[in-house]
């Protein structure tokens, strides 16, 4: 089963790398372009026949490890 | 609208982010993982009504500006 | 001139990709490592010929828009 | 003793976040700027005396482990 994490840093905190894409992308004339924010994406490979017990898992993992809570949300998709 | 670029290395590239955060998930006792491989996620709040130009735009973005060809692949998700 | 911008994320900041990369490397067997902090290296090619100028720019840079300062700190070294 | 790990796309490989940093400088003005690399930095904090032995440990956790050698290039400096 392919789980997907999804890690961008929270509303209110400033994107200095969405920032700089945004800038480029109005440069090159993406004018449609109205506001950019970047984040991490892991991809895990798991051995775990049900969804939800892979979704719960996953959700540890990024407490545990792999995101920061203070300045960082996180999102689960089950993908396959 | 709001488009979602996922970008990842390409399959056969090595990803040693990928692999460090494996090692740590096993540390960790997370022993259902088999692999992990990290991407970059780019949201973009794009001033356009149809899908399909936002996603033919987001396409054009990614070869233009946001993915490296060469070694990465790019996913663009349309997200509301 | 080559201007190398360092950020990272600032002391108190939580660092989820150091703390994998330090469970990785103990589980590799590299015991004597005691910490690690991940951060971002930006090298500018400038056309600029005092050093001085060239830093007080790039530091410029980092506050505009490459380095969010609520939670992220920088250094600049002026390589060549 | 803090030994800095410094992660680089090799000189051939396309670099999207670099340019999209220079198209971002160039719109901000900094029309100095010629060339934008983006990298990883890697602060390890070890528990070693020798500088030379720390260095060559680095070295292997960048084989082993932290760098991509087909893509990427690394330096180590060793900085306490």
């Amino acid at each position: 089963m392919k789980v997907r994490l999804i890690i961008m840093l929270k509303q209110g905190v400033l994107d200095p790398q969405g920032k700089a894409i945004n800038h480029a992308l109005h440069n090159l004339s993406f004018q449609e372009v109205q506001g950019v924010r970047v984040g991490r994406v892991i991809d895990l490979e798991v051995q775990e026949t049900s969804p939800d017990q892979a979704k719960a898992r996953a959700a540890e993992m990024a407490k545990q490890l792999l995101a920061n809570g203070v300045i960082e949300d996180f999102e689960i998709e089950v993908m396959a």
